[in-house]
């Protein structure tokens, strides 16, 4: 088996496990820092190497259209290109395409879209997605997915999951069609999403739909955290962990905060993945026990501390928050690369840390310190 | 002694040295990278150790107006705030400030200016200069000058050369009483600045005046690579060899690109430090020992190779042309530190391999096909 997904404890819902892949084995929870242009922005794979980061995902859109999947497949893969020899999961563009807005006209089909870039016309079909995540060569690729703003109604919603399962079965069909062709060079695992949006009907219903297409090697969870109350969100959550095989990874999409992560832990997920941590981190935001702080405010001018009193990041271990404030004053490269380092680590080390609470049997108690602490903002001592 | 400055070997003018340092020991010829704002853009301190870089740049000019010396000095000085623990020089801001054109105003006392930042009026004078450099702390700080474009008559060079001696003498006061003050807690060398345009007789006669007021422990050659043409500065630099101690290190400032440095070697010089490695990279030029190439052209799409054949960088030993051409035309902020990287890697590479040569004896020979080499742009082939 090139993959496999063991369980090796659990507290309640959280699971501590091993999922094994071509290309390495990844301990979970874990959280997948995103790539979406084959790097993660402003770190270079060492970091994340160094940092603990198992494995890391790309956007196939986005690939897709700069530098061109066919190119990068010439160039040996994405693996190579990007120079990360660690699991890589790619995205299959529907959360992309489908946020285009007036960019976009939908059919059974498929999706018609403009590129963000440069305005022109491009199709995503079930199959056509599946050639480009064959080209990019990722070890998990998502299936083709309709996806839907967070609150939509119920027909809205069942349509679009509906489609969601029909598409799964051309893109499995096209795989398996891809595979042959090339003598099935590299083994890829398809992973179908369960859509639903905050209808508990709908995800149930999609997954027993889904699973009655097969014993797939592990399950996206869309459509959430797209609009929706967190409420909303964790409710979904637990529906989908009874509806789903418990012997089976779950990827929850697009998510998180750190406190996302602690609450998704807890509800039976395995895989995270975000921009938050990278995008914030350009913006000055940073990820700490006790919450978010921006570096940019003037209190930190004469900040001799770290960034967080108990983070072992390569940010924190050299530099003050001074320095990273002046980095960020002065618009120097340096400072998106460490917030993002930092934030990235930070989230990569506290599904670790939940790892290694459901592991040792603590899970529920430090899962609720934890949570309690960064919602409780300490008072911010001046300078 | 804090200081000292051995010559292990010459060849011709050219000479393999060791500077020693508060902060460690320098072996020369060396090339420092620049750290503007206490940071050498897009760079982290430990990609320079990787490389070898053993002494960097810092400007007293940026870092008062922002974020202050006196905020540095209290942070525990520029080592501590920007996790260097390695030599430091500071240059003056006498470049910077006479780069200002409409902002300043010039008199014996010093110079009035604006902030490039905030437009806000700000006074340097010798004086002032080693007190910003006091509170920074570099190991190696350059006496406030008076610095004019490289085409300059002879009245106004002879103006600012004599000026600059003048102000030699306010500096090494300043110094004398500030480290009275603080009880001598830090040792500091102030290098003096040879200025005199590109007139021979001037640089002779500044080299005599500033020798005449003692024995200093290494020597910046500043007002070269400003317009002037690089014939002149070559031959001003073979008589400022002619005139300056040869026991003593000679700082070339603000030079230079791959040619300049050999050619600079070749003349005497032992340290130099320039922006042009990262400015350059930024804009997606790389240094080649077969001369500039420029990464975002079409022809390197899918070119697998590293940006140099014999390069052993950590930008060369992982990623190809393609994957850097890619992360420039999608402004990725790894493309930046990657061709940053590589371009003051082959600026301190090309340094030490100029010091093997001058050390095992084959300095003249290698120089001349080294040259040669780089000026011989090989047709690119095609991808």
């Amino acid at each position: 088996m090139t993959f496999s997904f063991d369980v090796a404890a659990r507290a309640g819902r959280a699971r501590a496990g091993q999922l094994t892949t071509p290309h390495g084995v990844v301990a979970t929870p874990a959280f997948m820092a995103v790539g979406t242009a084959a790097t993660v922005k402003a770190l270079d794979p060492d970091d994340l190497r160094e940092m603990g980061a198992q494995m890391i995902l790309a956007n196939a859109y986005h690939l897709h259209l700069r530098p061109g999947d066919e190119a990068i497949g010439e160039l040996g893969g994405l693996h190579r290109f990007m120079a990360w020899d660690g699991p890589i999961l790619t995205d299959s563009g529907g959360f992309q395409v489908f946020s285009l807005e007036s960019l976009r006209t939908v059919d059974e089909m498929g999706v018609e879209f403009r590129s963000h870039i440069d305005g022109s016309k491009h199709q995503f079909t079930p199959e056509s997605v599946m050639r480009i995540e064959r080209n990019l060569g990722a070890d998990v690729i998502m299936q083709f997915d309709h996806v839907i703003p967070g609150q939509s109604d119920e027909t809205a919603a069942r349509d679009a999951s509906e489609r969601t399962v029909r598409w799964l079965a051309r893109c499995a069909a096209e795989l398996a069609r891809l595979r042959a062709d090339d003598g099935d060079r590299q083994s890829q695992a398809l992973f179908p999403i369960i859509q639903g949006g905050i209808h508990a009907q709908l995800r149930r219903e999609a997954a027993v739909a889904v699973r009655s297409t097969g014993d797939w090697e592990g399950y996206g969870i869309g459509g959430l955290s797209v609009g929706e109350s967190k409420s909303d969100m964790y409710r979904i959550l637990e529906v989908v962990d009874d509806a789903l095989p418990h012997d089976r990874p779950r990827y929850l999409m697009g998510v998180g905060f750190p406190d996302d992560l602690v609450e998704g832990v807890r509800r039976g997920v395995d895989l995270f993945d975000c921009v938050a941590p990278t995008r914030m981190g350009r913006n000055g935001a940073v990820f700490t026990r006790d919450g978010r702080l921006n570096i940019k405010r003037a209190e930190f001018r004469l900040d001799p501390r770290p960034l967080d009193d108990e983070c072992d990041c390569a940010a924190c271990t050299r530099f003050s928050r001074a320095y990273i404030r002046h980095l960020f004053l002065a618009d120097e490269i340096l400072g998106l690369r460490l917030l993002s380092l930092h934030n990235v680590h930070f989230l990569v080390s506290l599904t670790a840390r939940a790892r290694h609470a459901i592991v040792s049997g603590d899970f529920d108690a430090w899962s609720r310190d934890w949570l309690a602490r960064y919602h409780t903002r300490l008072p911010v001592p001046s300078a």
